[in-house]
């Protein structure tokens, strides 16, 4: 791949390459922009556009509250959760789509800790996203657990019998690193610890089959690879092993709302937990981000996610090597494994002390990636909707802000309130 | 009130007339919907359709992740807490959206419990709505706690040295009664006991003023009397004695969430709380429904609370006069109060037996109020939008479908999945 009309050929000949015209891009293009930030937040789907119209101006503007019946929103998050299911190797009903990454993060510690063992160690990387960390923290003080975080390397040496729950991201949201997950849930189970996934940054980008996993409980996000939407809904699975034993012994979330009560409309004082997952629905859901969940994961639904996989390590391979061939000598480093069965859907490159200005000049020529402190440049690849050009002109101006030396503008070392 | 055209002509001359303008409803107005649910889930703002196409395709689509910080998405629960605390007598910076009103209610249940005494019990009453009750039950057993469900009459009876929390619900949701927040908070306190406010049906609704009350913590509702759309996230509010404990104290919320964290972008592994209410935001906000509740909470923020409440007394007054001259030996017993400084701005009535049936052939007529199992008519009176004219109409309907006896017909009395 040693020149743009080669990846122009490289687009014209990719069957998933129509599959970009289901987003909503055209300014983006007009702007010259380059999104490279798709792990972070999603593009926007071209239905979303007359599905939220319609949302707000016939379902809640004229049905008003018949519409929790008439128009389905009652049923979304197990609708949107089989959706979701579908890509993750679960079963139709096993998904809840419900709060955030963060609040169902801590449902799934709640379950896991109350399935598991009263040992003492949640553990988790020290690396893994930090509100994830944060959740797991306070949790395990309140439970009188301790929270432990370890270098990557060190995750299966930390599985003793201490180790009451691993808490780990399937793919890390700053390196892009990809963790075995069959081979590792074995290890704790083998260990007689559960295993917590979280699935932000896979689901959607990379093949996850929980079930061959043999994996415990998993959360995930709805609005990185999912487009579903600037702060979308999140996801919760557990293993049926566990909601068959939940349902056995009458389980209680800790967050026990109306919405995950076994007769939500008898407006009975006393808590009834539903059956299966549907109890870890809590509140009433926010229904115009639910709709606008449901268009960005069916972007996705209808794709081999194989074929997604294989078009998104051919962008990435593709972008380590054009990095490393045109920017010798910048002073970047590969932070993302070299291993395309290692690395999720994102190529991180560290650059010591200049990362945030570098990322800011890179911005401005309309390449948008991202920084994370202190000093990853991240650049997310969604098959969906970034091509093989897109890639070679990434590196085209990244290639210019370095040999130009524009990054060390002023107005780049300033760092914004959202970086 | 004897006429019709008597409340033509009060309608003519309420100085709050116009601001039924500010609704986008010319279809429920075509279809002859009279809409008396605002208290389940307000009606469509007319600046909500352009916001929301604006979010979709300008911020979402257009500037995609740099949104948060052009868009001011990173700014919305604050700037939206502003605006609703304006309206229950909390300052700027006090009051944090986030999350659903259950899950709002868990926090404000957990700061309650660590400001507060090691005393067993979480009072509240037996028909407080049903998830702030599974939630409370849930929390006190995860705390050594039991929560003590009570009449209205016996609430005083029980602030003894048991009492930890009193969590109340301000306007019950199936009657109507309005508790006298400053009284039972002074009652509690004096008690040694903290209390937790749920104002779900109060704001935008009732005056409220929860520094004068000297409250300790309030949750409450985005959807219903404040117009934010189906699933809006809530609002949460302590008191400043209580935030700058935490602050002083460095109290770790139970819901840690990365947007909590004093510096949520410096992407910390460590949780180190932000200072105030923000710590209670916790995961990233579902913004499409964030920019729609901002909509909603316009449509009262300008209007004077007193003015509201004038016209909300007038419409509920005038409703129960007319049904109860009109439908006398009909079966209908009114549950809400008489006395209107303890309503709140709707009206129940009780038909034992056959509140569903009947209900579903009101609605059938075109007049939308709500059942609540298991005998209650519930009418919602949001002085914003309902007319003396609507009043009227409804209960004209109302009799009909009492004197035809057509509520009898079979297809009324299935239980629908949501009634």
């Amino acid at each position: 791949m040693s020149s743009r009309d080669e990846c122009l050929a490289r687009d014209a000949r990719d069957p998933l390459a129509p599959l970009r015209h289901q987003f909503a891009l055209d300014r983006v293009d007009a702007e010259g922009v380059i999104y490279l930030d798709g792990n972070s937040l999603g593009v926007l789907p071209r239905s979303a556009i007359d599905r939220i119209a319609s949302v707000v101006s016939d379902e809640w503007g004229s049905g008003l509250i018949r519409s929790w019946n008439t128009a389905g929103w009652i049923t979304l998050s197990q609708r949107i959760g089989d959706k979701i299911g579908a890509l993750i190797g679960a079963r139709p009903g096993e998904v809840a789509v419900a709060d955030s990454t963060s609040v169902n993060l801590f449902k799934a510690l709640s379950a896991a800790s109350w399935a598991g063992s009263d040992r003492p160690h949640v553990i988790s990387e020290r690396t893994n996203f930090p509100t994830d960390l944060y959740i797991a923290d306070t949790f395990a003080r309140e439970h009188g657990k301790s929270l432990i975080l370890v270098e990557e390397d060190e995750i299966r040496s930390q599985l003793d019998d201490r180790a009451a729950i691993l808490m780990l991201t399937h793919v890390n949201y700053r390196t892009g690193r990809m963790h075995a997950m069959r081979e590792l849930t074995r290890a704790a189970h083998d260990a007689g610890a559960l295993v917590v996934w979280d699935l932000a940054h896979s689901a959607g980008a990379v093949p996850v089959d929980l079930h061959d996993a043999d994996a415990d409980l998993a959360i995930g996000c709805g609005y990185k690879y999912l487009n579903g939407g600037p702060g979308a809904p999140a996801f919760i699975w557990a293993h049926p092993r566990l909601t068959a034993r939940m349902d056995r012994e009458n389980w209680r979330p800790p967050l026990s709302g109306w919405l995950g009560h076994a007769q939500p409309f008898a407006f009975d004082p006393y808590y009834e937990p539903a059956s299966g997952i549907q109890r870890f629905v809590c509140g009433t859901p926010p229904v115009l981000s639910m709709a606008a969940l449901e268009c960005g994961v069916d972007t996705v639904a209808a794709v081999s996610m194989s074929a997604l996989r294989e078009k998104s390590i051919a962008l990435t391979e593709l972008f380590i090597a054009l990095v490393e061939d045109r920017l010798t000598g910048h002073g970047f480093t590969l932070v993302t494994p070299r291993q395309s069965d290692q690395r999720g859907s994102q190529v991180s490159f560290a650059h010591v002390g200049d990362g945030y200005a570098i990322m800011q000049a890179v911005i401005a020529r309309g390449v948008v990636g991202d920084f994370r402190a202190p000093d990853i440049l991240r650049f997310g690849f969604t098959p969906l909707y970034t091509r093989f050009v897109d890639v070679w002109d990434a590196v085209e101006r990244l290639s210019q802000v370095m040999t130009s030396g524009e990054w060390r503008d002023q107005r780049f070392s300033i760092r914004a309130a959202v970086t």
